[in-house]
């Protein structure tokens, strides 16, 4: 169980924030689509804050089984003794259940979200030998990537049905240098560089890229700059480390580096 | 073990309600056909309503064991102690046991329904050394969506034939409108334009499109717009959003809501 | 265990009935070849009423272990107790053990039935350290398909030249027409419909059916006209519906049910 | 543990009784290769007699753990206990131990052969912390079916390189028919019909068969005749069935049994 | 828990120690990629030294479960007691937490990471029913070769976008020289004609190789020399022999052995 | 834990007594590689002999767990109390471990060899929360055939990296006369004999042989001589039947042993 965090830094895009609140005031379930570091759990940190819910957080996993999300009997003086999962707990407490990349767990543990995703709003526990009433407020959100989807790790079409979807992408230059600025602690101009560099990354349309610069590697290389390192080695750490392993493809990264960084270059 | 519901909102298609019964009276199991969304457990609700029989649901999975249908041995004061899984107490209780998505459960999980499913009426637990004969009124029940069906995803023959089939589709238009204003509290003309949109998406017979539009969703982006959310925005979210993450077919499908939804557009 | 229940309808085909029990007072094992639903399991149901012995019947699938088969361990006031499996009660008291629909089962699980199958008749159990000798009476019958084996699932010829084998087709006209009536409890014209419908089906050779109608499949649909259901509507349900998915294939096989049966067919 | 049977009837093919003894004397472990039903297992019976040793037969499976052959801790009265494999037991008692159909074991199982197998004969019992020394007379002796060799399922050579090897076939016509006229209880020109049938089969070079017909199944079919069954009836059942599941091989076979066997033919 | 040890011999080869140190006192967590050999683990050692934090460090491998991270209930008394991995030890100790070869590990196991490696700075520990904040210090460092990567064994995008990376590559001759004189205590002109050999090898572009000569195999070559053996035979024993098992190649390397190293050649 | 045993028979082949004494003073870790049947397990026993230190063997296989290696909690008295595993106790005693056939096991289970076979020679242990220092006389060892090698089942070159190689072949025609002479114990011209086939079988260059006869398979033939067997009989047995299970090949390798064994021939 998660303490309720002070509303953190959120600057809505487009109606997401609508959208999300008609879905909770009508008790559907939620999926989120949108590249990696573009702000998804911010946001329903920030819904969970506005709607004055508890936000109970799964990071999805290949191993994620049944009874992590439900529950398990352990041993406790001899006896077994029941233990709520995450979800149970959502569903008792009436908060707000977020299963982060969720296409990552196997697509059998998501058939249990069933009969909770739709009219029903019931958790069978099939070991208990229980069915629990959804409490009112609880709220069923997930997350997932289009771009990662495969054939073998896909949502399947009767648990999409269920969802409300809504997606999320970049947001526009003006709203991500306030974010950079603001997240990293930097000047304006330094974050409007590094904007214009990581727009430039994405107008790349990933060629051999493996996924374009996000937010979040953004504000990194701000962070860095902000802790003293040169511009091009700042960008060089956050940005085109983690964007590639190849030769080839980080030597053009490092000169749109220098091309739109102003720097001093100390290490060249 | 769950309470029996009032009786859900249900409206026949064809002669189902009939044949479910006669199968029923003659202590056959049932495999209800169709796609996602059509209705298929509102009907087992309300047949279990109409015969005055508790209701049994499982979701099946990949990762069902016949341990969770059958039941298991647990530690209760340094005892092994039995408890039933929810097959087997809707053997003894004579309910409907309901197992949805069955396709979905391994073959080998399927084949412990045989004797069960056939004239002997048994459910044999070999952890416990006994074999229950079914109380009256037990009926086996399972749902499945043909086109989900593949080599490795499939029923067995030998569980098959020893079922009677319903095929369920979706409503016709003027059945459909009536269950999309009812249950999204929407007027008829909304819940009129809404199901014709359904109905173009049907036709465009899946190209591209993971599946077609079910009841389900058109009910959805009902209740977004009840919730005061624009029709277009709602369609989006509950229609284009969970049927595909493809950009040139969701261009596609918000051109086709465009068009059918009378809509003031406000963040276009 | 079970008790031994009311010698079951059974009309023999062939020589079948001498078979078995030449093969059983030798000690030889049996295997039982032929379709789904032709009458295997009542087959060892009229033997062992015949020869009046327990029948022990494991309905075999992919995940049964060698333990399911032989027994456990299980706690019992802090000590771990032995409990027989069904395999070894009827080892011990003498019954005849039928393995139904053996090939779903891994070929390791069989592999344990060698010393109980040949000359030795014993049953080494390696948890206990013990080798049990079959009580006189034991016999093995085990169950399969032909048409399902692949290179995957099939029995070893090491298990197979220890059973002798009988074959099973479907009964003749004659005598299906006379089970059907009998089972569903119509009368004589409407039975010799539906099994000449039957060997209509059978004489189409599975083009793109998954298997032909079994004689189980003539009686549920005896069974739902018994129970009031138009024949068209009988027949759709529990022969075509369960014979495929196919729109297609559903369109042929309901031509030839009204062609076969006279019907008011009330909801075309 | 199993009590040494009465010398079982085993007629000598080739010097194989001098090799196993030869290699007994020496320490050295053995592997019988030969087809199935050939009398792989009455010759260790037969040797475990001769040699006055106790014989511990273990029937090799892919499920087959080094826990199954060495041993595992066993709850008693709140204590983990130890309890001794079958192969812990032969080591221990200075048994002959017998791993029948050894490439059906994983090839990691059969690693832990090695020491015991090899100059050292020790086993160590990793879990136990303890290294046994073989006792007198422990003799290794394991089986396998040449013909079932795969790529998968196969001896690694450093295992088949720690064994002596003896090759088994089936035997002459004439010992053939002794065996069979004296297993089966019936006269000798019976058995040599049957021998002659059998020899006709193996020379088929098995064109479509599985395998050829072994003395194990000759011996099935003579005990069938000698409990009254016409001999084209029990050649069907123990020859035919066993060792085909294709219509037009069975036609063959059934040609063969007519032209090999006199018979009254009662239901042709 | 490891106590610190002495500051290890590491001699930077560019800006590295100043990236890692910007990333911790952001908080970042921080990437390390490079060949196998290179040094990673002495740098992370050294670092830990420098920042005087704890280290703690996970050899990763597919078989590395999230509870081998975060920790897992043992019974002690009857009880089940909760023991923390090493994972939850650094995030409550503040200490480096360092996942070496972490490619190895399954990917579902590194999503256990994310809440830790972004903003959050958290570790949901599902067991307990609890979410830890990491204490002031805890930074969490992973190392990979990229060379190693494939389809199958790859860090996820949203794992590696949560990180700042760092890369490494053999130092220069000069700097390598003085290593391998150091840690073999061997002089200075032996260094440097291993070191001549190594950059020889590496210029081969692995042409057959499997890999290139680490800084780690001329130290082991550099040791045996430093014990009285040949430089021939310490080279091929510590060089040619872990690079490769082919003939050909071998024969390759021993003549460049050869013309590198000046030698007695005792043994050819 | 393994009491010394007196030093085995060993004839060096070349330096790798030396090479071994070396790496074991510098703390190296050393890896053996070498064809099966040649000698490696004897050159450890000699070299643990040779060095005064206890010698702990693990037989490696695909089921190794890092628990069989490093210890496992088990149950005394309510109580889970850890007991070492074998690398554990090595790790603890300084002695040497000897993992045979080290690409037998799970790449990941070699990974934690790593901290131990470099500089750090530390043994973490996840489950206890300790770090062990290697004691002093600690040195790990591994075998592997290179020729098993497959991309499936190869040693990481991390893995490999860490340790130094020594290769072993078969010994020359002298050395190995007097080890089959003296192994098998017979005369010197039988020796001879059996190592001139030896040889000849060796140049076939595995023609359809699995591998080449070994020292370990000569002896094996000159002890089944030594027990009175006929010099063909007993090559037919020991060297043959162990190479293949080719009629044609075996058909060869008959013709060879005619031409090299001065036989009677008692049994052609």
């Amino acid at each position: 169980m998660q303490v309720k965090p002070p509303r953190p830094y959120y600057v809505p895009v487009a109606n997401e924030e609508q959208v999300f609140k008609a879905a909770y005031n009508q008790g559907l379930s939620i999926a989120l689509k949108g590249p990696t570091g573009c702000g998804k759990t911010r946001f329903v940190e920030a819904m969970a804050h506005d709607l004055d819910r508890p936000l109970v957080t799964v990071a999805c996993h290949d191993d994620l089984t049944t009874a992590d999300l439900v529950g398990r009997f352990l041993l406790h003086g001899g006896e077994t003794e029941w233990v709520d999962g995450p979800l149970t707990r959502a569903v008792r407490e009436g908060a707000i259940c977020y299963l982060d990349e969720v296409v990552e767990a196997r697509q059998d543990t998501t058939v249990v979200l069933h009969p909770l995703a739709d009219h029903r709003r019931q958790l069978p526990i099939e070991r208990l030998g229980v069915t629990l009433d959804a409490a009112p407020g609880f709220c069923l959100v997930v997350s997932y990537n289009p771009g990662y989807q495969s054939v073998l790790k896909d949502l399947k079409d009767s648990t999409r049905q269920r969802m409300v979807a809504i997606e999320f992408g970049f947001p526009t230059a003006d709203v991500e240098e306030k974010i950079v600025a603001s997240e990293a602690a930097i000047d304006h101009d330094r974050a409007a560089e590094l904007v214009r560099l990581g727009h430039a990354i994405r107008r790349l349309e990933t060629g051999g890229l493996r996924e374009v610069a996000s937010t979040r590697v953004l504000i990194a290389a701000g962070r860095l700059i902000a802790e003293g390192l040169a511009p091009h080695d700042a960008a060089r750490a956050a940005i085109a480390g983690p964007l590639t392993d190849d030769a080839t493809i980080t030597r053009g990264l490092l000169e749109m580096i220098d091309a739109y960084l102003v720097d001093l270059r100390p290490d060249d």
